[in-house]
């Protein structure tokens, strides 16, 4: 039995909690947070204990892994902690906002020869995955052009949005990866534009609301991203692969199959709300994973050059849009 | 904490002791199953113990409840022991093969005033449920038509076809239940008819492997029920409601939402597999609701009353086939 | 250059006169109306001339075919005189209410040796056709069970029912041409029963608005139809045939592919409203094969003893209906 | 009855031909091409006369209108010579491939004050159409985002290509078209990349296959294009605009509604197979809206300015790629 340490007891911390507790062979041994209640609450639902001191963990050795899922600003620090200390590391995404701290995070990992998990859970999702692995297996010959949809229902708070990085690094962080993963190749030329069209405040505080980014890879794929802050009609995930055969395109999620036909239309149900609802599987899938890298040595299958890449892609399209021109990277 | 026995270690009694596992407020205490090791196996499973004899759970105080996932033989012999020993009850389908031994059951629940829950899991189903609910409220008005189509991916083997009290007691009789929860009415009368199609050693076991079945209720409402032990393309489980005011319709559920467009053909996943894949939801759903029977006292959704129903629906059904003519209820 | 003479300015005549204009080789020549204003001006559309008797036509020579799309009461009696004059025949459905008369108009195209079509334009419908054709090459194997799902979205005047013949005569004939196409087998057993539910007058003038008719084959393939006279979303026209190696399914057209996701949901559009929008092409195609017919000598795809063989169908679902039992055929 | 002049008896010349048959109130009067004997049979098919000459039908006073469907590099002279004969002008796009004589054409028609229709007929087709009203209806709120995805099933041979004027004044006219129509905004920056992904010869050529375009809008709104020359599973034509209250989407139209599910996928039609199948109804309610705009006086809803507009996003687009970066408009 393999003891672990969670970082972080709030929303998606929750979802791992419960993920960490159905895996075989892992133990959830300690639940760090700021906030103490909320450590204390989550910790005794899963027969853990609160550590008051985000230290303890690192300096256990019967702890062999940890799963940050703290707030953005701390991943690195985090990352480079536990890195230090030897334990397998499981981290939400970003790495960090900073390209030059992600990449001595990188760095760090390498040299502790630790294994390293960032949590692009999209890579894990049923949906996803089975295109993948079709797209692998030649079922549409060699990929050519990839449109991705992504759009949340609403955008977060002001508040937020400030300390995000901007959209890049907050929201399309995951489309970037996707592109990587699905692609096959990497970025050769980025570029952004966008606008704000939802809500003024967003402008105000340095942001855009929308965006369109087109990347040209070195094999000369192509890839577009649409994506917006606000979707009236909830969260929109969906992206479609162009190839040499054929097409392969990933839909959203529905709650339930019920088609109702009135005089009105005919009408099935919105997209699952929002990403704890859409990629619900996906964080169960990922986690998995993460426990058989710890207890069987499977390789990561997101790493954390995994993570870097996309964050090199994020700001290089904030440099576009900035600039107005395109980024070769 | 409430301790709960478990009665069979096959295959959906290891679905109901990993949803017992996750109900707050229970425990499953004892695994009782003819094979020792397998009672053996799902018992250290799930920290339970395995029980020799089938009484023991019964005998203990702490026991308020046994959920009953035997072989179809023991089903009364099991509801009439537990309703003895004042426990709660949670029975899978058919209560009995014979009409008259599921009266005694439901009389003997009746007396002992303890609570039962017969195992008809899809009405927890998402889809169907959602369906009901929006049903209920009115969306397409009155109900006036349902068409339920129920068709397995391929036949049991013979032996069990043999043992199963044929096609409507072993298949339809969700479909009976099906039909009595949507339509709101008891049927006034019931035609049947069916053939041998897929195997003619169906026949030879004195059963058929198609069924078409009328039902008109009490108010005029009508029901067509189609079944096949075999569909190529998988499990089929769909109906739709024909409302003074619309149509509500419960699909298919898919394991994936990928679309392939070939030079052949656009296409889809196929229909998740079988039972256990499509109902998963409904069985953790249904697990839920029998827990909250007995930790906070709910009424069960589908009673034993509602095993019997659907049992003389079946019963009449077969009497139809057999003479060719519509049966009075 | 072929004449041909139309009798019938409604409606349905006016769809028969325009297809007829595009068909290459023949030239509508009379059209014959009781009502003489209705004639006129259809006549001078489509450069014929309006015929005050309906017997000069038949008269005239250079007439070699007439299409027959007036009053169901009439139909007899044209088929009759028209195949005295020798003429090829196309004629609507229902040849007519009574099987007897059916027949006799049976006997005497036969005797006469003139083509005659009877108008069952489903077979002609793009949809349908290509399920055919598809379950013929043998894609889903033999088949075995056909549901047919047949609703009109509202119930016609009163006095159009007192004089339909019954729903069955009426509506579900055409519900009976497709059964024996799609089956490729004749009925051993017929079963209808049926509610009023939409209307009470409808229960006055002797009929039911809400059929559900099984039909068993010889060979013990098996169809159930539903129909009923009034859908709230629209004209309701699929089938799906079940067969050993697959299922294939006809479903309804839309006006446009137009998909709306709003914070309500996820819609599309209502079904094609009626017949006359839903078989459009079907109606095309079908005039196109009479041509055909008339000029290149094809063999009528749905000839005068179809037309017989859905009307008894019909009768015996009419008397199952009456009696509460099965008809043997 | 207004006398119609065509030029061109081609593959679309046909189309045109058939459609202006079926209009009331206009009549076929010449045809007109280089090919003596193409003009001599469509005539003969519609009762029309094969003009030798080119000027005669401009020289007949009797003639009001003329349809242009000969090849790009006409069709400036022939706007320009029939503007100065002043007759209304239907011309196929594009209005020419140099953006200078597109604009002396608008200048002629303006001087001339002759109607001018552009055939981008897209915009008639049923799907579009009903997708722009419902817009303009308000159902989904202001425009934010329009996401085209314009496929062919293959490349033409590369003769054609070499004499198109490239990709983007070949293939995405129309696309530009549909972004200015329904994003009812002017660009003010375009963005253009591309590849050579099927076939060298393309490259050779001096063209390229595959496009990714994003446009701004002068008020911020967003556009992205992708084009292919080449998708296996035929022609893919489908848009959706993101507004601020929801989603609109055109889906691909299908030839039939049949639906098969065997061991293998449940399956669906390819799209209709190229622009002659797909905008066949387009192209009647086109020549419709011509015949009306000759008849009553309608305005053209696709003139010579939108050509003009449409070609001078396809020169910026060329120009973008060509230099690698966006062009402000």
């Amino acid at each position: 039995m393999i003891d672990i340490a969670l970082y972080g007891a709030g929303r998606i911390g929750k979802i791992h909690a419960g993920n960490l507790a159905s895996q075989p062979g892992v133990r959830l041994k300690y639940i760090v947070d700021v906030d103490a209640n909320a450590a204390r609450e989550l910790a005794s639902r899963h027969n853990a204990q609160a550590a008051a001191d985000a230290q303890q963990p690192l300096a256990d050795a019967s702890v062999q892994a940890v799963v940050i899922a703290t707030s953005t600003d701390t991943h690195a620090d985090m990352i480079l902690a536990a890195a230090k200390a030897r334990k397998a590391i499981f981290c939400e995404k970003p790495v960090d906002l900073a390209v030059a701290r992600a990449r001595a995070c990188v760095d760090a990992v390498a040299a502790a020869k630790v294994p390293c998990l960032i949590g692009f859970q999209r890579r894990y999702d049923p949906t996803f995955a089975a295109l993948k692995k079709r797209l692998d297996a030649g079922e549409v010959g060699d990929p050519e052009m990839l449109i991705i949809t992504s759009r949340d229902p609403g955008a977060p708070p002001i508040a937020y949005i400030e300390r995000s990085g901007g959209i890049f690094k907050d929201m399309l962080i995951h489309d970037f990866d996707v592109c990587r993963w699905i692609l096959g190749d990497e970025a050769a030329v980025v570029f952004a534009t966008g606008s704000t069209l939802t809500d003024p405040k967003i402008q105000a505080a340095g942001d855009i609301d929308s965006t369109a980014v087109t990347i040209r890879t070195k094999r000369g794929r192509l890839c577009q991203i649409n994506t917006s802050r606000r979707a009236a009609y909830g969260y929109d995930q969906r992206f479609e692969i162009l190839g040499s055969k054929g097409l392969l395109q990933a839909g959203n999620h529905k709650p339930t199959e019920v088609v109702a036909q009135t005089a009105q239309a005919v009408s099935q149900d919105l997209p699952e709300h929002f990403f704890l609802e859409r990629y619900r599987q996906a964080y169960a899938i990922e986690m998995a994973h993460f426990a058989k890298m710890i207890t069987e040595g499977a390789s990561p299958k997101t790493g954390i050059e995994d993570g870097l890449k996309a964050l090199e892609l994020a700001e290089a399209a904030a440099t576009s849009l900035k600039s107005g021109k395109p980024v070769e990277m």
